[in-house]
């Protein structure tokens, strides 16, 4: 068998991870020949929920999971891990604002960041945990890993994009590609429908409806979070943890030609976004965990507004947490 | 692409089931190329939460999956389905035995083996909610179907004791095969140690400490649910899920040679066990969802003592549930 794969899960624990350990084991993601090291990070008072969870991913009998580590401890979760897929954090409290939020997530990823030094050197980060896009620039501007290695996670909200817009055309959701979710994961978003193909025609060419495209399609998708919530009465875990995935997925994959996917990462200015921001972008890679951003799409001078919104939001993060960032 | 396979999963809205449709639905156990259409089975007062699930189901865009049926009406749920997972049972409330349990669970499977006549004729049935191996002899006897498509699940058990072997021997899980787990999923359960091989040996020329293997290993195998729950504050999900889809597998995989897995099935007298009693046997496969007991296998006075007793445990359960049998 191969080297394994060393896999960091912060907030290993809690519900998102719950569903993400276990397919991480499993070999779906890595193959089913790719030995997987699996190591988990925890606050001191979930360490014995932790514990449980180790039992029962030892209790999958997985072939390919050859060792787990349990630790409160990032110095030692991230210790030669070529994957750190940071999904804890502060959740909301009642009462609290999104700065209130932001704030209180800011020291946590001041740490996380630092802690991430002790990487592999291929280490790709992928930030889970909400605000995620803020989180991540907060980690990336704290260590001395190459800020190309860092992702915040667009992913959820692409799927949830690509599977409403297939229920609507009534198609199959292998028939809509090339949907890109620009820039904060939040519910300032832009799900871009105009640069969006089903059967490869520009979505406003199949579906007709510009009102459903620029009002409820928006709306629905930037607000599915909370109707997750309302329905479940608990928030997206199974497929937070399925979009992370993905995200993993793919960037070890070649981008099929033609197609992009959504990620967030540090923007070099492309689409007049400032430096530094972690932004959402239309992206390729060639299957090497590497990525680039796909230049010159267009917009309508309706979807620019929507742009400079999230961009204008995605300031006010940073802004908040200027404190943090070196 | 292929005819979609069917599976109905109930308990639909449960945190087992919450394990498992997200992998059912992803392609990893029937192949990215077979469509999966999931048939989700709750309670009324579930519906609600069942709902937030299949959402979350749609925000996978899952290109294997291609439609989501939820429902509380069992005769919907079976209709036309390959396989039937029955993860829906009424847990134990406070201060109930284990024959309240299987008296107030007996219903919900009476009803459950009568809609199972709406399946697909090559439909297969796995039995999760406990008391399993009662719950799936209470069905089957209520159903029209063949009794040798209805399995109760015992490769939790299997998989645990594989676990546990393989950490104590400091050997790969993958050197550790021909383990059975004879008799009932609960704590009477006879995790067999005397023909399960560690490298093709048998695991008491490997493991040496018999005192260890009569008691510590067989212990907490028995005891490891409680285990699981002590730690995590909850009962075992992912672990059980995992063992439901491997039961899936086991029967679509031909089984490697020479080894065999642990399945519970209706017994037609082989071990001297009751003819008609849901008992857990080593089976193999050749992959066609058929499968067949391996007979011949010796055990010792002590452990036949051990098999004697579980026997038992499952004779006095069906004395419980005798009027529901027809």
């Amino acid at each position: 068998m191969a080297d394994p794969i060393r896999v960091a899960v912060t907030g290993a624990a809690g519900q998102i991870a719950y569903s993400m350990l276990f397919r991480l084991a499993s070999g779906e993601i890595f193959g089913k020949d790719r030995p997987v090291e699996l190591k988990l990070l925890e606050i001191p008072p979930a360490m014995k929920a932790l514990e449980g969870v180790v039992m029962e991913l030892h209790d999958c009998a997985f072939p390919t999971l050859t060792n787990v580590v349990a630790t409160d401890n990032p110095e030692v979760a991230f210790d030669g891990v070529n994957w750190a897929l940071l999904v804890g954090s502060r959740p909301r409290g009642p009462g609290m604002e999104r700065a209130d939020l932001i704030k209180v997530n800011g020291p946590i990823f001041v740490g996380q960041g630092k802690a991430l030094n002790k990487a592999a050197k291929d280490v790709r980060i992928l930030v889970v945990g909400n605000p995620c896009n803020t989180n991540c620039l907060i980690a990336m501007n704290n260590s001395e890993v190459p800020k190309d290695r860092f992702h915040a996670m667009m992913s959820l909200d692409q799927n949830r994009a690509r599977s409403m817009l297939a229920a609507k055309a009534g198609v199959t959701l292998k028939q809509v590609t090339n949907v890109v979710i620009w820039g904060n994961h939040s519910n300032n978003q832009y799900p871009d429908f105009e640069n969006a193909r089903i059967n490869g025609q520009p979505v406003p060419q199949v579906i007709k409806d510009q009102a459903w495209l620029q009002d409820t399609f928006v709306k629905d998708v930037q607000n599915r979070g909370a109707a997750v919530i309302k329905a479940r009465g608990a928030s997206s875990a199974a497929s937070a943890a399925n979009a992370a995935l993905n995200v993993v997925t793919n960037l070890i994959t070649p981008t099929p030609a033609g197609d992009w996917f959504s990620s967030a990462i540090c923007s070099k200015g492309e689409y007049g976004v400032d430096k530094g921001l972690i932004f959402g972008y239309p992206l390729t890679s060639p299957g090497d965990a590497t990525c680039r951003i796909v230049e010159g799409l267009s917009m309508s001078a309706w979807a620019k507004g929507k742009f400079d919104n999230v961009l204008n939001e995605l300031r006010s993060e940073r802004d908040v947490v200027k404190d943090l960032l070196g």
